[in-house]
């Protein structure tokens, strides 16, 4: 034999014992047959090659090869010609772990669902050559653990795309890179309450309850006594703000997350007013910013007041929520809180992806994809402005301004939940205000209507098919 | 014009208006001018072409270019050839926000850093071509949110190899994916408080204290009361465990860090009777379980129990710590409640990275890789043995049965402190065992010496440039 015996595999975790007086061939059978018969060796699972084991036992790769023959005759192993042998599915005694599969519900015609961009349109062929862009540039020195804030090279490159695009007061100190929005918001929340915070206020309707809300939940969790605000036509209502105690409050100005509203200048500039009055803080989720259908641009609420507002924003609505990354962008104070949060709560985010959005934000094919994609969402909001029209004209439509949802009103006898379940008999998902409202006492009967994952096609007879549940 | 006006460049957060009398090309330089001046538009930042800000301004080509010529004639942009157009370096009136550079440092002849593996082995190939494969396969509706214990794909998989390689007792349902051992930590832990634990024992040494671990700082942040339980040459002291009254107990059983025990036969027995006797709950951190030099193959204790062990695993070792991904195995009874910590922390981890994890795992590149390490790590242990054995032969080396690490132990006269603060002197890195420490009284003088990223030709060098200091 050319190599060391060991008779160790660590890729099997299986030990030969030379001195027992069974042969090794019968010794690694056996061994085998234990740990597929044991379920610990599953179904399905790639073997090592026969070079590969008898390299690591020190053994002959005649003995592994036969070993393997008989195993493959006995059916605990299967093998087809150039690839891996693998444990035979129906080997393993362990009693499957997956659930009995569901009978195959029927596709739906369309489900208006919000918060959902557009999952065919993820660019997938940028994604991947900014990956190995990344994977190629990357220092040794940096795939160590790194800045708990992020690497270097992004923060700077969103401190720029932040400050133009965004009108942001953005240095790349003050930024912490985060696994998106509910990272984010987690993390602030975190640095607030060591900072004394005890009341946060959120928009109603908003995140809806702490029962079906992960954001409340994680105030809740932080022991923050939560307060909801009313969302008008303007936006938050900041009197009722100010009159509730809060010490923070978190908001959507972009536009508002559900209604659609656009926070009208004068309360952006009462919000910020009263939060430099109070030593309170806004935390500003830049929701939907990317996508404005009207003409009047409209920055954060973080260049008003840099040492009052957190913004916090996320790739989850331009590329896709399976990225998971986004960004915080923290008042001077308070940046270093945030950033030890990160560092205790997971030591930083993936830096070969973070280099990737380095490179699709610097070589401008991010700006590209977000052209692209305005477009693409403007054409569906048209299709579901004229599908109503059409279908449902006595259906008022609002929120239109930005984003990929709308905002529908019912009829006032009309119950959001009937609609919703009578919706669903036809294969049509819509999806009730109440879902985000904190208080839902004698609230008029709403639908958000999100068309960002909706294909053209499927906008009108999704609305046709309705139509008449929604009058 | 062939496009249509709108005044406004979403990319540049610029609005041009047609009513204002002044000309167009007038008004764009002057906005481009503010921002450049104000600073929002730092010295670097890329521009859009002329041809896309044309097309979102709705205005002529020609318009931008001659817009964008007068800038650069004045300065405030630059362009070379074939590249884009850019904010001068010198343009911004901003103070410039990076600190002032440090003089740099002489590069070590070696720094023996425990905890990081060989940068430089990191398989980009491998990485790049998994998240290529993964890029093309994944369905559209897997970009979006999916579910927060992980894709199913990477859990099935996962599940198979901790079997295979690790004996776990592995199915998907108790899989939860996370960004590596920090995240696991974490999220045990937190489930854990909300099932009633109130105290947590962690090994000594170990993690340190809750000045320099973020581990330990996680558990305090959750009000869990810490109790330290020593390690002696079998592993963690059980006896004393038990004696503590801590409910939940954190340990290394594979390769102790940092004193590289190989938690004894009868230890890990006992410390299961503890968990099983008192209802109580083993933390598993499977650390360096992967490169192991001796012939014993040893499992998970999860394997052993598996309703009282909670086994974290992570690639940071295996791969880089860049990738952050990682996994936890828990009891059934509460890998929902780790599942839950999970969506409300993150909302699950990158699906693009966890199907490359999977794809790397499946295929067989990930053992290949394994392979390669052992091979390189073994060569730089015996390396170091050799370089200590030459030239500081009274010093003895421990914990080398496994991982990239050993300790040295010093005569009963040295200081640690003073010791590596000698060794930086002559441009070596030396690391004391006291910051590994809880309880540092009249403890034994040791080092902590790291060779999984040192080069091997830098290993002699190194122990002899210190040797002296050693002895």
């Amino acid at each position: 034999m050319a190599v060391e015996w060991s008779g160790l595999s660590p890729a099997l975790l299986i030990r030969l014992d030379r001195d027992s007086g069974q042969p090794l061939r019968a010794q690694l059978e056996d061994r085998l047959r234990e740990a597929i018969r044991g379920g610990r060796l599953p179904g399905g699972e790639r073997l090592p090659s026969s070079r590969e084991l008898a390299r690591e036992l020190g053994v002959s790769r005649g003995l592994v090869q036969d070993c393997y023959h008989q195993l493959l005759a006995e059916g605990y192993l299967t093998s087809r010609t150039g690839s891996a042998t693998r444990v035979a599915r129906f080997a393993a005694t362990r009693p499957p772990s997956a659930p009995a599969p569901q009978p195959p519900r029927p596709a739906l015609i369309a489900d208006f669902r919000a918060g959902v961009p557009d999952l065919a349109s993820f660019p997938r062929e940028d994604w991947v050559r900014a990956v190995r862009t990344a994977c190629a540039n990357v220092a040794n020195a940096d795939l160590d653990y790194g800045d708990p804030r992020g690497h270097e090279v992004l923060r700077r490159v969103l401190a720029g795309y932040l400050g133009r695009v965004r009108a942001a007061a953005a240095v790349p100190e003050q930024l912490i890179v985060s696994s998106g929005f509910a990272q984010g918001i987690n993390l602030v929340l975190r640095a607030l309450v060591e900072a004394g915070i005890r009341c946060a206020a959120f928009e109603d309707p908003g995140y809806g309850s702490v029962e079906n809300s992960e954001t409340l939940r994680a105030a809740a969790q932080l022991g923050l006594r939560v307060v909801h605000v009313p969302v008008d036509e303007h936006g938050i209502d900041v009197d009722a703000l100010a009159a509730g105690g809060a010490q923070a409050v978190v908001v959507t100005p972009a536009h508002q997350s559900p209604t659609g509203v656009v926070l009208a200048a004068r309360r952006r500039q009462a919000l910020v007013d009263w939060a430099v009055r109070e030593d309170a803080f806004v935390i500003e989720d830049d929701y939907d910013s990317e996508f404005r259908y009207d003409r009047e641009p409209v920055g954060v609420l973080q260049g008003l007041a840099p040492s009052r507002v957190f913004t916090i924003g996320t790739v989850s609505k331009t590329l896709a929520p399976a990225v998971r990354l986004g960004w915080i962008l923290a008042p001077p104070a308070l940046a270093a809180a945030v950033a030890a949060h990160k560092q205790v709560g997971d030591r930083g985010s993936s830096t070969l992806d973070q280099l990737a959005l380095a490179e699709l934000l610097g070589s401008g094919r991010y700006d590209r994809h977000l052209r692209r994609m305005r477009s693409l969402y403007a054409v569906r909001r048209s299709g579901l402005v004229d599908a109503v029209a059409e279908h449902a004209p006595s259906v008022r439509l609002t929120g239109l301004a930005a984003g990929f949802h709308a905002v529908a009103h019912l009829p006032p006898h009309a119950r959001e939940h009937e609609v919703v379940a009578a919706a669903r008999e036809r294969l049509v998902g819509l999806h009730a205000m109440g879902g985000y409202r904190a208080v839902d006492q004698d609230a008029p009967a709403q639908l958000v209507l999100g068309f960002g994952n909706v294909p053209e096609r499927a906008i009108a007879p999704g609305i046709a098919a309705v139509a008449d549940l929604l009058c």
